[in-house]
């Protein structure tokens, strides 16, 4: 039997923390045919409110050092601000959403990481994903909104960066569904010169990341973002997709193959 | 066909919020027995993190104004911190918990309530519930959470007291279950005498329970939390029981008939 596709759509806090790309980005995916799902960040959010209650933010290679009392921000903002904010506008869409984190249904349970160089705290590394009751309710229309919150069976919640949930959700629901990942960012896909919007790599294998990897054409937060998208494909998921927020539902951005 | 049985348990913000009593109640709801569901407040920690965020909390009536920037405050306090740490902490007593707002799901909807003599801001009343979906998760073992928030249908969260939530899920729950109700707070019961903890009613009537409120017996809080009680046995539920948080699942408390 063939499976349904199923589009995974990714957003950066960015997207989402600002009302006229949210509108954007949420209007784009009401219109997407067929089954999704949407996943958020929310980072600029949770430092704002963080800062705003005296608690400050550190980052170590982009990934947030999450103690006890940022804990129970990213909880607050990423699975009560952003996620209910998202939820109640796509409800005010006709799409029928569910919000939810790793511990609702039990559908993502992590690891807290180990401390090597570096203590990041309350972070989570994915464990296993429970796909099976998400995806009979995917099946019944529902749309799943997750953040970027996972937990680790003892009662914790963790911290996991919004890429990751999103691979490991496409590479789960890869058992059920013909998955499309997309991820959304700022620019309108992976650009071999950043100045310019306009020079999108419309496809890239490993090889050619390899090579743009090693002349410095793409660096920084692209690199574990294409990795990603790499190991999703190496896992069952049909394609990634890589492209700005106001773009979805086009053919633009970067295809990873 | 006879219907199965299902508890919902409504807890305020006091015994949520307090590890030991939280910790209590949590014991006492994962060994209930076959299904149930759990609603709770979060009133106090609003009041706290919305005052380090420098917003003041109005009051009337027992009941909290939510002006833009509270609807924030409990949107993130009821739906992320609340919702997610009792959900990480059921999960892992092997419940297999589903933290909601009325927006998921579209389960509840609400109407923002109308000026009259005060302007609540963005507290909802409520329209409509859509239990359908939701009560095939319960057959399958899930256990919704159910946070005191709901939605307008048009894109705006809208806070909605824990109480409310509780009697128009059981009214909603007694179409598909055989509902008993059971509020939870500080006290074993409705006490006859508020300075004697065990002077329990154990089972009061409409007219006892106007005797009694013309005596000045039951007065404040426990007025509405009755009416509420009444409305859900007029609306189908079988059974509404008010007892203390810990003595879930003995037969203490007053029963409401």
């Amino acid at each position: 039997m063939q499976k349904q596709k199923l589009n995974i759509i990714k957003v950066g806090g960015q997207v989402v923390e600002e009302p006229d790309t949210l509108a954007a980005l949420l209007a784009g995916f009401a219109c997407l045919d067929g089954l999704k799902a949407l996943v958020h960040g929310g980072g600029r959010a949770a430092t704002r409110i963080a800062s705003q209650l005296g608690i400050e933010s550190r980052m170590v290679a982009g990934r947030r050092v999450t103690d006890e009392a940022m804990l129970n921000v990213v909880t607050m903002v990423y699975g009560g601000l952003v996620n209910k904010t998202v939820v109640a506008r796509l409800q005010s869409m006709g799409v029928n959403a569910l919000g939810l984190t790793g511990a609702d249904l039990n559908y993502m349970l992590s690891d807290k990481r180990p401390v090597k160089d570096v203590d990041y705290g309350f972070v989570g590394d994915v464990r296993r994903v429970d796909s099976e009751i998400l995806a009979d309710l995917v099946r019944r229309g529902v749309v799943p909104v997750l953040a970027p919150l996972t937990h680790d069976g003892r009662g914790n919640m963790l911290n996991t960066n919004a890429d990751t949930i999103a691979s490991e959700a496409a590479t789960a629901f890869a058992r059920h569904f013909d998955v499309t990942l997309t991820f959304c960012f700022e620019k309108k896909g992976v650009l071999s010169n950043p100045d310019d919007e306009e020079s999108v790599i419309p496809q890239i294998d490993r090889e050619l990341f390899a090579r743009y990897v090693a002349d410095g054409t793409i660096q920084g937060g692209m690199i574990p973002k294409l990795e990603n998208a790499f190991a999703a494909i190496d896992s069952g998921v049909s394609r990634v997709v890589i492209t700005r927020a106001d773009m979805l539902g086009t053919d633009s951005g970067t295809v990873i193959v």
